[in-house]
């Protein structure tokens, strides 16, 4: 008699992100997963990225947190669908958490979904959520030996924005050796330079997404 | 016949962190179990503290990094005994690596350990690894919103510390904010305010430790 064998069986979560992604692929819905550490600037980021985008492209975004509404709160003054998942003491969001949250949103067709990952450099970036990019904020603040610590971080990475640009003139931050970093792990993510503060490589940036559409 | 019943099984990390507690208290050990998130100055903090104690006291260091030696290579140049644990994609440390670590160490009766835990808000703070106190490192451009959202973490917290003073002209940061959102779960921790580049608050966080002898 035959003996089945079942391979490769996935687990919960990566059954939950395929179904994510046939559903995001289906209505041409592009997903970001933006990862950073606590503080890198990722809601003011998404401010900034939202008035730039929101003229061509429906937004819809989703926050994640372990605790509060500050992030949610911060985005619906942008005036976009926005719905907060506060994870208790979990470290990142699963897929399960986005499809829910996709339904509840009520998403349409060809619209941009920015999921904004709970603050951790490390357990976000072993959630697959059916996304197509993986987006890393890094700020300069931090310091630039980040990349050697954060291995699988640095290693998904779809693309890398060094934010806080305003700040390398009075902390030790050496750009050739943060970009060095990521590229002994990661060919072809590009590498883009922003400040929320003063602007600086926010159209450069945005140019990226817009180019995706 | 009388039925047993075994309440309250410790797990395995909580029996091996009494293990540890016991031992330190037995050997007049003080433990520091220092969390942060990534990139928030715990090194070059350790390298200021280490450098106002070691006179009076024998430090040694336990560092905590997913990946890489770059933080103990800088606290080698203190000479002060330290080892690294790289945990791969684990977000902290735990009681069992601290207990392998203090005998590999060979510390000796009557001295410090600073313990630098993984760069995480989230997961080091639900590990006890049977350290005397938590100290919560946050930095000015992280933002004033942390405790917040990091519930966990400041709540366990006996002594908050507020590296990179010296980029509060340049950042949004509002301490009374920061500050009542400690004292919303944490009734007790001091908050010392501290920059390790222009050396201000050091000597007064210092005397915090010396004091603890």
């Amino acid at each position: 008699m035959e003996i089945k064998v079942l391979k490769s069986i996935l687990t919960t979560n990566e059954r939950l992100a395929e179904e994510n992604r046939d559903f995001f692929k289906r209505n041409s819905i592009k997903v970001f997963n933006i990862m950073a550490s606590p503080g890198a600037g990722k809601t003011s980021l998404l401010l900034k990225l939202i008035g730039a985008l929101k003229k061509e492209t429906e937004i819809f975004v989703i926050e994640g947190d372990t605790a509060s509404t500050i992030d949610a709160d911060r985005i619906s003054s942008a005036d976009v669908g926005v719905i907060q998942i506060n994870t208790g003491n979990g470290c990142h969001l699963d897929a399960g958490m986005i499809g829910s949250s996709v339904a509840e949103l009520g998403v349409r067709p060809g619209s941009f979904i920015f999921i904004e990952n709970v603050g951790n450099l490390i357990c976000p970036s072993e959630f697959d959520l059916g996304e197509a990019y993986k987006v890393v904020i890094a700020s300069v603040p931090e310091g630039d030996d980040k990349p050697y610590k954060y291995l699988s971080m640095y290693r998904a990475a779809d693309i890398v924005i060094l934010n806080k640009m305003d700040l390398l003139p009075y902390v030790d931050f050496s750009i050739p050796t943060f970009v060095s970093g990521i590229r002994a792990l990661n060919e072809k993510a590009p590498v883009y330079e922003v400040s929320c503060k003063t602007g600086a490589g926010l159209d450069v940036l945005a140019s990226w997404f817009k180019s995706l559409k």
